[in-house]
């Protein structure tokens, strides 16, 4: 198991949690208190961070709510003070280009940002996934099956061999793209069923579960299709911006959720 | 016609050019007198837009070049530069993501950084695309067919119905997803005959066809087979770092180049 994964399933047993909180940083939805400070993105962060952190196996920044508006400057004091407090973060950035630009979006998300993981599109193919791969200690996380309804579009098409393309895509990842032990899956939480194949191909390969919470994908469901390997489960909207509870309290009983079911 | 695909077809004619420009700083590879100043990667830019804009029809800053290195103050300075000219700007960000998260996409590219287009990934669908493709003033260039070899890896799967995926995404842009006129195609220029398949599918869709120079994709066999809609031939590394003539003399002889086989 390579440093990435292997510092996220230690977290998890510290904390007792699966959950990843994601920063989704949105300003038309941070708090006024906040939107009046000198960094308000980081301040807002910092009050989620810490409101969380007791329940929370890693973070996952959004790199494009914070490219939108210039604040690089933040992204990097956040993901600083959520290392600070030991706890990994995942850039969640989705990048991926052909060979010379893919290793500046390496040198990006590890070199700049000093992320511990990123998130990647398999569409270019493996050698475009090289300069990610090629970073034995970092962990690179591959979208398969997203939670959207639209990743239909090719994600389900049927390949002639009877296969659909993300099961392609998580036999790629589990069987060409793997060498340095540092590849994750991203697989919706809205779609059991498919995360149940994908666990299959993989064998004990760690997904990432997102869709938990605002888009409504089923923890119970995700847990029993997911289960036999790593397991990264996340929420951002539903705790950034809870209707009737605070973001602390809303990530605890996200981690307690997922707990009932969840079989360590 | 669209606006941003207007403009690029008028920029054409006045300088009888269908030659895009990448912007792929790299600080390895500029010059010494570029490096000691304030702003060594704008530097380096305006010193190759100034040396090539007589032959350019539009520009194409790849942002992970500037992301790596924290440059994004300079990648602004750039576009601003080359729109000062009058000259269209293709932002290569090769993003895409599902909804909320995809319209800080959006709003990254065109209200940050102002670009004509943008340069996105179809992998997560139709609906991850949807804030991009709702700028109807905007150009958005979905990755089809890439110039590297690993593109086969997805992109030349054969579907359950005959077709590779390749031409199920070109399908998918020329009748889903081009309900603004607003959308082109990436094709490598190292692969005609996929890319004479591609110019069957979409009629007269505007492709951006990267790959010309250094990655060796041979410019008459292109052209014979991108015939018959709008083509945009983009080289970087051949112009930015010319072994033999400097960066207008590279400019100008590939522009004279593909005029050589382009019956406009």
């Amino acid at each position: 198991m390579n440093a990435f994964f292997d510092r996220i399933r230690r977290r998890q047993g510290e904390v007792n949690s699966l959950l990843c909180v994601g920063l989704d940083p949105d300003p038309d939805r941070i708090p006024g208190e906040f939107l009046s400070q000198e960094k308000p993105i980081f301040a807002f962060n910092k009050m989620i961070i810490d409101a969380t952190a007791d329940y929370a196996c890693c973070y996952k920044p959004q790199i494009a709510h914070f490219a939108a508006v210039g604040a690089e400057a933040e992204l990097q004091l956040t993901i600083d003070y959520i290392q600070s407090l030991g706890i990994p973060v995942i850039l969640d950035a989705k990048r991926g280009d052909v060979g010379s630009t893919g290793d500046f979006y390496a040198r990006e998300a590890f070199d700049r940002y000093h992320a511990d993981a990123v998130t990647a599109n398999p569409y270019m193919g493996g050698d475009s996934l090289k300069p990610l791969l090629e970073r034995e200690d970092k962990g690179v996380l591959l979208l398969c099956r997203t939670s959207n309804p639209g990743g239909a579009d090719l994600q389900n098409l049927v390949l002639a061999t009877g296969e659909q393309l993300f099961e392609r895509v998580a036999d790629l990842a589990a069987n060409q793209w793997n060498n340095n032990n540092n590849v994750g899956l991203v697989v919706g939480a809205t779609r059991p069923e498919e995360l149940a194949r994908v666990r299959q191909i993989t064998g004990d390969m760690t997904l990432l579960l997102p869709g938990i919470g605002a888009q409504g994908g089923d923890v119970k469901a995700s847990l029993a299709a997911g289960q036999g390997g790593g397991l990264i489960i996340s929420a951002s909207r539903s705790i950034l911006y809870p209707q009737t509870s605070s973001p602390g309290q809303a990530a605890k009983a996200t981690r307690d959720e997922i707990n009932r079911y969840h079989s360590a």
